[in-house]
């Protein structure tokens, strides 16, 4: 059946105020506008973001919603004045866009395009409106992804275009966490060969940023966490060695500069608490030490240290989305992994059905899961 | 008189106590033992460090103590195993050393000789022991350097041969103020060309960072200071506009946000304050934007901020002595000074006779200086 420039009735997870629950839902899905592309998602992956956004702690965040940013699909159809992406393309959705055209797409440094920032704030499509109904009532966009549905709509500038080999399933986490923790070692940190790194956090991310360091060629990557099941999984991923603050009676800083001879080049931070940050920040080296802030942090939270702690030649910085370029970078990201440079699969522990999100939900909260993909 | 191996009796100004005014002593100096070297010194600036060591700011200072750490002067002789410096050099006391064996010595990220740190932390010479006495008692070494008196000995480590053709009066600045700012710039920062620039505090430091970002390219360069009588100088070395805080009813950073379309690629912190820290930080691109803290700020300041203002891409990062390899670095700054690429005259407002010390901490306390020189 011919869809293009109707409207969809799917099945969605929709989340109707703060702290609720998902329901699942049959939602309509309109057309695409001018510069917009609609997606049959086919697999999405369940991030802490996600979670964060139901606790109220992203700002940004409109109820009722449709959740989910890291997934892979289909376009089913285009609204006018789309360039690059045709109806049966398999396309990756980007919750950080690339509009080519403003002051950070132009700029070699930075990936925080400004267009995709405004958007993000409003929740609403570039004409101040959404594509989602449910029950008579408008349901806000997220992150310009929502992928928590079986269909969505995008502008072309939040959505890459993927090798049409591409899986429909793992592929999603090139979307989201796996480019974050990737990019951070990479990108963000710049790790060099031989380096000492270290990962504070073992749940998706962090073990993407280990997959990074070792792809970089470093010689010593400590994996960090108080969960030593996920040590295993970091050893398997490129880890040399991975400490459990909770096995010392010291800081953790404090034996990670004894067995490293003063403090490691790259400290990643990976889990979004302050007190993680500051070990991290405590872990690198005086004199030449970079640190990661990679973890999102609760909303007005406040990190405090000693400034002279950077006189000596401390390093602090962020990235968001590993500092990929997302238009441009994800399709090569996805060629990589087409070409086994990276085994996504690692990092996949669960997959369920879209209806059964909220038990993914609950898998990631108890710690049980790295990723959960929802086949949808 | 050949004084070689021989105590030396000289004028010195000493510090008794915290907090104490400078006293004119008489002082002796004892040979260099091996390693070291006895230098005449023939000029010495006065910088912010010295009078944070008078305070009890820098924890590292025993008393009583003879301070001074921005000196030029002649070699008059050497200990044992001195091996590339002899007696007529022209050299420049280094209070960052450069071992060259140690992790940072052989690291080109830092500058940060480890020799140095723990010799600093002693306030006496590698052997345990000073070389000054007055009045019966041991007199503290300061910083590796103490160049407020007659003859000071130091480690060739500690110690640069400059161009025999360099002058002895202004180039004592390459030993701190000017090689820290300047330094700041291009090798901190690595300012570069075509980009904006807000320097915090135009004392001797923010105006060599001026002058580092000019030489740079940058293309817009904001000097921020309270006190618009420095602003004309910080135009004459390269500033393109200045700004006064009390000129405006908003937060400084606002000020700079708007007329920057968003805040700069470098902000530069010169003043030591957590106040103008943060100015600085939130005066930088949420996107790519890098904060230097050049200031030293009081002992257990604290500096905090939502951590999510770096994860956009911000940096903050710190250098001493403006991250210069001292040694490989000074005598090179001195024949660009010969070669008239910068203009040292330019940072000196005073000219005093070491005599007349506590005058010139009090012009530096007052604000009315930018560097003096004690002509010793």
């Amino acid at each position: 059946m011919d869809t293009a420039g109707k409207v969809i009735k799917c099945k969605a997870a929709v989340i109707w105020e703060k702290s609720a629950p998902f329901s699942i839902e049959e939602v309509e899905v309109a057309p695409p506008k001018a510069n917009e592309v609609r997606i049959k998602i086919v697999a999405t992956g369940i991030c802490r973001s996600d979670d964060h956004a139901i606790e109220g702690k992203l700002s940004t965040v409109k109820f009722p919603v449709i959740l989910g940013h890291e997934g892979v699909g289909i376009v089913e159809s285009t609204g006018e004045s789309v360039k690059h992406i045709k109806p049966g393309d398999r396309v990756i959705p980007l919750f950080v866009p690339q509009c080519g055209q403003c002051i950070c797409c132009k700029d070699p440094r930075s990936n925080m395009c400004i267009a995709g920032k405004m958007k993000k704030a409003v929740g609403l499509m570039s004409d101040g409106t959404s594509r989602f109904t449910c029950k008579g009532k408008q349901i806000y966009h997220f992150m310009n992804t929502s992928t928590f549905t079986e269909y969505t709509v995008a502008e072309e500038m939040s959505v890459a275009k993927i090798d049409s080999g591409a899986s429909l399933d793992n592929t999603c986490l090139i979307g989201c966490g796996f480019s974050t923790g990737y990019g951070s070692a990479l990108n963000s940190a710049k790790v060099h060969p031989g380096s000492t790194c270290a990962i504070f956090g073992l749940g998706g991310i962090g073990l993407a940023v280990i997959m990074g360091c070792k792809i970089a060629g470093a010689a010593r990557i400590i994996g960090v966490d108080i969960n030593p099941d996920k040590f295993n999984i970091a050893k398997e991923l490129g880890a040399t060695e991975c400490i459990n603050p909770k096995d010392y009676d010291k800081p953790v800083p404090q034996v990670i500069l004894e067995q490293t001879g003063g403090g490691v080049d790259y400290a990643f931070e990976c889990v979004g608490h302050i007190e993680t940050m500051l070990a991290a920040l405590n872990s690198s080296h005086f004199a030449y030490g970079t640190t990661v802030i990679v973890g999102v942090s609760a909303p007005d939270s406040t990190i405090s240290f000693d400034p002279m702690i950077l006189l000596t030649g401390r390093t602090i910085k962020g990235s968001v989305f590993g500092g990929w370029k997302s238009k441009n970078s994800v399709p090569q990201l996805v060629s990589d992994s087409l070409a086994k440079k990276f085994d996504l699969e690692k990092l996949v522990t669960h997959r369920l059905p879209l209806n059964k999100i909220n038990e993914g939900f609950d898998l990631l909260r108890s710690g049980k899961s790295i990723r959960t993909i929802l086949l949808v």
